[in-house]
Order: structure tokens, then sequence, then C-alpha cells
């Protein structure tokens, strides 16, 4: 029921996601019946393997995460019920941010090991693609939970995106060991001490993200959002800027004209919807959050990207490299080592 | 001495610099005159008036802060005594960033009432262009220290650039009141108790940089210095893909030959050049860091902006912004009552 556009865009996704998935998808719609059952209809082919758990309750965009947790029917609280109890693999929610993460920690808890869920999120750059988190789960960070997201984000590059060996980097103002906030040199020093799955190559520059300079960036919820919304900021104004100089005179109304077809391409390339799914990381339990302004196309992105994260059995691998790590007592044993932090 | 490229960069742009400036200007180069007078010699109205003060000890760009400090003798020293003892108005400088802002701070020392320095610079925007800080000078910033940055940028969008009433957002993770971290929330708070010169618009998140949503974005040097390399980054990562795009096949190379005046001008707005310079704002005294990696065009950009910042008195109105503040005791007050911070 979320987003700006609710089951009018999540119902067709599902039909496109099925297209992509294949017949073993299944679907579990949590909202009101009579406005999905309608839905559902023109779509005969999903229609057949799906369910519909019926709710009017919807929490509200401007809801308190508070709130929603005491909303036992809400239909982002049944769907994500849903996984807790077996019925699905994975939620899909276009809801409020705040409200889902609150729950979804509520009810799925934390992977063992794992202290605090990241939001994640896979963008474009020169190389490919980087997953960079936290993109908003945790304002602040303190050093042992970057390097668990480190963890979290390796896992995810490894076993999602099938890298052998991802470069894990921490965002940072420059790059010499040097530099940096207290929690970001603590969290540099554990990750030089841990056996990461993947390669710790230290702190990376906010150019490097579009880079690709590694394969994960790791930075706290505050900085993380930032720097994504400042990255679809600025993709919006070189759109604005392209588009008035093709505008500008004949000659550049002829180029567009017979460019248009590169500059399709280039569009899909950097298209936003292409990369809508922020992910939930850390939970005992797939959740992946999709842009509340997406249309049925982007939201179809987010239900391949939490189908691909139970494929790879994400939530698994992650629970073994965490537990190796315990093991040896290197995260534990850094972070009871660590100073008092401060931000002075 | 500093930058990539030394005085090869530096004295062309003074050149060029000076063409734009007018005969008033003058410039006392600072370094080895071996160097400096052979690249003089090819600008005679440079020459006519300019001095050199000769030195060969030069700060690296790997050279701590605390041991600069400690080299009177370097041509960054020099250049910044120059302006302590009156020979000069403003000091630009394309050395090391952090023994730079060490040194101005020794020997400027802070506005009266301000507590910190910050580094400011000017970005493109859907809406002309909005001024940014801090980008790196103070990596954790109190709810103070926020307050104050506020004050700085919006003397400086009034007083340079003529924007009579300017606004000013604290850039965040969200626009509503309740987000963000103790730091941002507070500075909220006494922004909006204080009569600034210009008007507090709340906050503004990592898009509305580019959007131009407001005059001067607030925030601290991690997340700004990080905001800052994101929008290049993905400045040149469109660069990349349109490059590609236009080359990829015939139809859009004629495309791009049609529309190549119009893609030059496009260029030149977003041409990193124009908007370097990074002004070191709250010090008694002008400073400015040109990017290390800029050539004479990038570096005479550096100089305009020191020289704006000098015709438009903008540090006696800082003062006197501030001032005006303080007699009222908004901003001691508010410090007063706040909470010991916590970064949990």
């Amino acid at each position: 029921m979320g987003g700006d556009f609710g089951p009018q865009a999540v119902v067709p996704a599902a039909a496109l996601a099925l297209e992509e998935l294949g017949a073993s998808a299944k679907f579990i719609f949590c909202g009101d019946e009579k406005k999905i059952a309608p839905l559902l209809d023109a779509h005969p082919a999903l229609k057949a393997v799906s369910q519909i758990r019926h709710t009017e309750q919807v929490i509200a965009n401007d809801e308190k995460p508070s709130a929603a947790l005491r909303r036992k029917d809400s239909s982002m609280r049944l769907a994500i019920d849903a996984v807790k109890e077996g019925a699905a693999q994975s939620v899909v929610s276009a809801g409020n941010t705040g409200a889902l993460m609150a729950t979804a920690k509520l009810v799925f808890r934390c992977l063992p090991g794992v202290n605090r869920p990241a939001i994640a999120s896979v963008i474009p750059t020169m190389q490919g693609e980087t997953i960079m988190l936290d993109l908003g789960a945790n304002l602040t960070c303190d050093a042992e939970m970057l390097a668990q997201f480190a963890v979290l984000g390796a896992v995810y590059a490894r076993a999602v995106k099938g890298i052998a060996n991802p470069t894990v980097g921490i965002l940072n103002v420059g790059t010499e060991e040097v530099k940096g906030t207290d929690q970001v040199r603590e969290a540099a020093a554990i990750l030089s001490g841990i056996e990461l799955p993947g390669k710790f190559a230290g702190f990376v520059e906010g150019d490097d993200i579009a880079k690709g300079t590694v394969d994960v960036v790791v930075t706290d919820g505050f900085t993380g959002n930032v720097a994504l919304k400042v990255a679809e900021g600025v993709g919006k104004l070189t759109g604005h800027f392209l588009k008035e100089a093709f505008l500008s005179s004949l000659f550049a109304k002829l180029g567009a004209l017979f460019a248009s077809g590169a500059l399709k391409r280039l569009k899909k390339r950097v298209d936003p919807r292409f990369y809508n799914g922020g992910m939930f990381l850390g939970l005992d339990g797939i959740c992946v959050k999709s842009h509340g302004g997406m249309d049925s196309y982007g939201f179809s992105r987010a239900i391949i990207v939490a189908a691909h994260l139970v494929e790879q059995g994400y939530n698994k691998r992650v629970a073994e490299e965490i537990g190796h790590i315990m093991s040896k007592g290197a995260l534990s044993a850094a972070s009871a080592t660590k100073q008092p932090e401060s931000v002075a």
C-alpha cells in the first residue's frame, strides 16, 4: 500500500518481476483487497501465483516508527510477519522507511553477531557497480558498526554480485591513514586486523564512489544518505543542463536528433529506477525498501533485488562470515580495547 | 610554489586575473625567485605590478600541519605574513590544505566572536549558484559551530553575491524537524532564535544542493567534503558516459558534431575550474585555497574569489553581524543551555 502509487505500481511491478524471475516466484500482496484484486485481474499469470492478505490499515508516511510498531494489523506488518512465519522469503515495501526499519528490526531481529542493520544500495560507477552502506539506518556509527557494515557489504558483493575478492573502502575526507574522525580511523584499524570476505582497501573519498575505486563503500548513515542524494541531485542537474544545451540552437536540436538513439541508451544506463532497492542488511530476514516515488518498473527492480538476496542465501553467508570473525575474537577484541568516543 | 604545477600555473594565472581585475590589482609572489622571475618576464603588464619575496623553502604536500607551523620561512608562510603585515589584502595558495589552514589560523586568528574558521566554496546549481560550508576544516561540528557557519555563509551571499535576503539551510537526512543528529537539530533551534543576515530555511537534503533550494548550505566538514567530492565524481562520470554515448555509433558521432557548439557551452557551464577557490571564512585575514590540480585558468578563478572577498569588505561585515548577534546574547545563550553532545 506504500509509496506514491500504492498497488497501482506494486501489482504491475510484480507482473514485470515474475517475467524475469520465472514461474517459481510467488507473491503475497498485503493490503486492501478491494484495491489489489481488480489490478490482479489484469495480470492472469501473476494472479495464478499470488495471494492477498487483506487489511485496511496502512502506515502513513509521516507516522513515527514508534507508533508504527504498535500497529500489528498494518499492511506493512502483515508483509513482514509473512516472512517471519515462513510464508514468504522476503518483503518489499515502498512505505515509510523509518517504520519499515523499526518493524523489520523488531520482528526479524539482527543476525547473530550483528549489532545493527544497515541500509545498502547498488550504484552505477565508471567500473560498473558499487554497493554503498549505511544509507540512513544509523546516523552516527562507532568503529565496530562500520567494521560490521564492511562485512555485510563484502558478503553481498561476493554472494550476490559474484565478485570473488571484493575490495572494501571506508569513506573519508582523504586516503592517508591519519585523515578523518576517530570512528573511521579506528574502523580502519579493526578491518586491517580481521579476515574480511574480500580485501580492505583503506580509505576512499567522495569521488571514488562514481569512479568505482572499490566494490563496497562503507560509511555512517548520515554521510551515506547525503552522498546518495547528492549523487541523485547532480545526475538530475546534468540531465537538465544537457536538455537545455540541446534546445539552445537549431544545430544542437539536429545533433540531438541524430544522437537520439545513443542518448536514449545513456538515459537507460543512468536510470535511477534500475538501481532502485535499498537493502536492509544484517537482519534475520530479507527486507528491501523501494523509493516511494517509483513507478512499476522501478518497484519491479526492488523485487528483483530481494529475490537475488534470497536466491544467493545472503543471510546464511553473513551469519557464517560474522561467526567466523567473532570466533577469532577479532571484532570483539578490537571493540574491547577501543577508546571512548568523542566528537570534539 | 604549491599545487601540481607551482609557478608555471600561478604566474600566468595572475596575468589572467589582472586582465579581469584591472590595473589596481597588485601581486606579491612568494617563492623561488629563480623560477618565478623568468615566468614574469613573459607577462610585462603583470611584472609591472608584481614583487617577489624570495625563499627556497616549500611546504610539502604530505607535511603535517604541526610541522608546517614551525617553518617560518616557507613560501606559504611568507605569503600569509604579507597579509598580516598589510602588504597584501589576501593570500591565494594551491599548497597543502591542512598546513595552509593551520598557518592562516595561527597568523590571522579568528574574527572576534568566531570560534572556528570554515572552508566554503561556490557550486553551480539548477538556480544559479549556492555556497556550501564547511568543506573540511572541522570534521565534527557542534551546534554552535554550525550556527556560526550559517552566519559566515549568509554574510558571503549578501556581501559578495549581492543577495539581499539569502536563504540558509542545514544539510540533513530529511527536512522534518525531528530528523537528524543532535548537532543539526540543536543548530536549527539556535538559528530559529537569532536574527540571521538572511532567512533560516530549516533542513535541506543532499539533492537540494544541486537543485539550488537555498543560497547557503551549512554542514560539518566531514559531510561537506564528501558531498563536494561526490558531486565532482558524478559530474565526471556523466561526462564520461556522455562521451561514450557520442562515440557509440555513426549517427551519435554526427549528432555530437552538430551539437558541438552547445556541448562546448555546456562543458564551460559545469567547468570545475570556474568554481575553483575554497574560501577560509571566519579568519581575520582573507585566504583562498586553489585545488592543487588546477591549471592557470583555474588558479586565476581562485584569485578572483579572493579579490571579491577583499573588495566587498567581507571580514568587516562578518565581524559586524557576529557582534550584532552576540550583543543580543542569542548565540551564547543558546550554547550555554545546550546539552552535552553524544554520538550514541
